[in-house]
């Protein structure tokens, strides 16, 4: 059911499995004449379970405050569970920054669809440790900072880096940024930092995929979102898809190909996280699609 | 989370919409001890709008018979909020028929599912009207009914098989059955009857649909599974999918490459149906996968 | 086998099907010293068949110019063959015009490809009936015209844009051009004008393709590339694919989704008709695929 | 175009990339009156390159015997080129050993594609290290060979089937067989073994791969079927699809749908094994795909 997104609430839930959660969430906000527009859950098998939820509710007939309903929510329901939770308001767009090196197909996607109002998002910034697509940003309006990065500076980089986005960002897409991030870096932005990965990972980690894959002799190339962690490309994995590919494609082409995927592949994790529809679990993800 | 499916119940619920349903019905269920599992909710964007649940729950706990539980549910629920609903337990095995002229593909399919027990029903009988296929289903140990149809005796003949299955049958699978259903007999079994149809419905209805693709050359050929109603071709949609082509394939060789679509897009249907995942919505369905 | 564009050239044939075709080609690129670095070839079923063949050879060891080359051609094989025939050359970038009304999804996409190198054209104008993407169109440096058509200006408007790309175009692509061409319009481009069509074909001809298909509940929406013919719709298809929604999409996430299928679909037809892989066959096409 | 295959011959050729070697091999038929039906080439972009060539060629119109064909081709074309090549007759049936372990998706899908003669070849055995499936392969009308395999006799048992194959098998399939196959079972059969891999290689080598996908959380699960050399699961690749799954799929349900994966890649693979499709090039194969 589409809404005036200025009166979509959004709850994400997570919390050990017992019974009466759903009856104890969806009457709390029954009370409050929250109107449960879309339910989602899902609890793991292993025992005792982990109960993951996402609703959205309408706001516009709330006997109270946002800010009473967010107080009370954590008195009388969320404390009793357990609860990790976020309520989200669908008017409060995020603000994303993109890091990205030279390749421009993921970045412009994701400026493209901003403009459009296709994705739901501001971009305060893209910062890049190159100064190639400056002029590509700046035509969209939206501040472009290089930072280059080499062996000498990197940790004052990344330092400078999270100045220029301190108190700015809710979200960091590294739409193809070829530098690791140092943990410093990583442990400032947990869960909030979304990579696109050249491959279907696990296969073809590190330097190169689209060579690995193609000296590999696949008929399948991929590309992986998945959030950051310490661990390179290990983090919990968001989305994943593959292009079909044969003898004819030269490692060249597989990565132009690819890069259409990577492309796509992005702009879904992008707008998953945009949208809330994703709880981390550990190292993997729930993801509540439409 | 997988249960033990001789608890699990399944819960289906479709009724106007209104603020306050989700509460109700799992503040029900809660109060009876019965744990859900499983829980997925729509509601059309039309004002008033519809709501549809469907939700799974364990029974161990509850502290009444089903009977009861049902009964309660009538009486307390259900009335208060006009539902249409259903209520069936996974141990009780849907009884399906399985209807079908020559082609065996989506027959086998189903017979063998069934049978490695990938499918849960039960399948009392086979019903063709021609007598090819009696030796493949014998040998799964299925009753076989011959039922021959032609211009004269078309209503007599489908009033037999109506006999046949009279209390015997939960589902009637039309696995390549190449008769029309006169009116009487689907009305004996209003969204109970589930089709493949061998074309991307709405393209190609009527005779010989990969022959009409050929003639128009798509690039996509696909099946459509459906429930039966008695505008051809026209019922409540429940799957469909397509297989790529190109100007190399004969209509001989869609058709085959066809057959391998329908069996999977019918098997999908089916299972879901025999899953309680399927709630028909005029002339729509709304399907709750996992 | 990749090779500098400066030296391919690609010849594509069609001709009544008989024994020695390929040897009587192949051979005398041979004599040439043209290498051949790509082969693909068709014949139709039924007899007498067609013949259809693609190749690409390297010109660089060329005995003669292109000119006596393709002279020769015509007179020692294509005439005793009967053969219609065309020579390309991989460095001579078509120049294609691109047609549009108001949604800019396909042509952003187009811009944006022959921009980065992407797609080997050059765009010498966009015309569309709206002012509405002029500065979009303008930012990368290419000719915008506004040419309204309405009702009563229809056959004037057509002839000033035949005017406008009279001598000027060599492919024109209708990237969600919303207007029907007149036959004297399209004769004069045959087999040289690309439509994308917002449904799959031939599913939901005619106006507002997206909200037929919610209305019937399909469970794929897709889009279909054609070249245009004086039946509205009816052209020989190019390249079609879907995307799978479901009952939570609403008529226009449909819309939404449907676009980016749109966009991807007339890339594909577009850049296959760049490569001269593209041999129209009544009303199909021969695709030859990389 | 479709032939009679009574009619059908096929011709694969590997060898170093030169000027002239399709009008060499397409005049050679030509001047014994076969007629080219289909024809795909390929060469790969190192220099020297390689030059792989797949045709078909009709023989009723032949003035000479095949066996004078094939000798004239041997001393007149084959020799000359250096060419790695084999003439195989359609009508000639190849002869398919199956070996599988306890799972027979796989296999059913083998025997009832045969069976019906969606696949053309014949099944003279199928060997399995457990008797559990010895019923379902008879009731095909096919030999069943039970040569159980323990950590003891393993030389001994690849020894007997070796024996039982003997000059009876022109490939072997493993349909889901859980032994590893010592070298010198794989050397007496290079080439012509085609196993399944329950993952998307290379991701996931070992055992328990869809246990190793749950616990990774991929998005995607896939299959690869590829040939069998002596290194595990580094074998030329075939075949490769996937398959979306959720957070909503346990480790066991990865593995069902795993299973239809298996079993169409490992059909595609063999189908085209059995067409003469497959070329292989080191540690790739070169699939001209219909």
């Amino acid at each position: 059911m589409e809404q005036p997104s200025g009166t979509v609430a959004r709850l994400l839930i997570t919390c050990p499995d017992q019974p009466g959660i759903i009856s104890a969430v969806s009457t709390f906000l029954y009370h409050h004449n929250a109107n449960i527009t879309d339910l989602d859950q899902h609890s793991t098998e292993n025992r005792p379970g982990t109960f993951f939820l996402r609703l959205e509710f309408q706001t516009p007939g709330l006997d109270c405050s946002l800010e009473a309903l967010e107080s009370n929510f954590r008195s009388r329901v969320a404390s009793k569970y357990d609860m990790d939770w976020t309520l989200t308001f669908a008017h409060e767009k995020k603000r994303m920054a993109v890091l990205v090196s030279r390749h421009d197909h993921a970045l412009m996607e994701l400026l493209w669809r901003v403009q459009r109002g296709d994705l739901s998002a501001e971009i305060p910034m893209v910062i890049s440790n190159h100064d190639d697509l400056r002029a590509e940003v700046e035509r969209f309006g939206i501040e472009f900072h290089h930072v280059p990065v080499d062996a000498q500076n990197k940790d004052a980089a990344f330092e400078r880096m999270l100045e220029l986005m301190d108190g700015k960002v809710d979200v960091i897409v590294l739409a193809r940024y070829m530098q690791i991030l140092p943990p410093a870096f990583v442990s400032r932005h947990p869960g909030r930092i979304i990579n696109i990965h050249h491959s279907f990972l696990p296969a073809f980690v590190g330097a190169n995929p689209y060579q690995q894959a193609w000296d590999r002799g696949v008929k399948l190339i991929g590309a992986t979102s998945h959030y950051v962690t310490d661990d390179l490309d290990q983090g919990p994995i968001i989305e994943q898809n593959v292009q079909r590919v044969s003898h004819r494609h030269s490692a060249q082409e597989l990565k132009a190909l690819g890069q259409d995927v990577e492309r796509s592949v992005l702009l879904r994790a992008v707008r998953w996280h945009l949208e809330d529809r994703i709880i981390i679990d550990g190292n993997k993800t729930v993801v509540f699609v439409k």
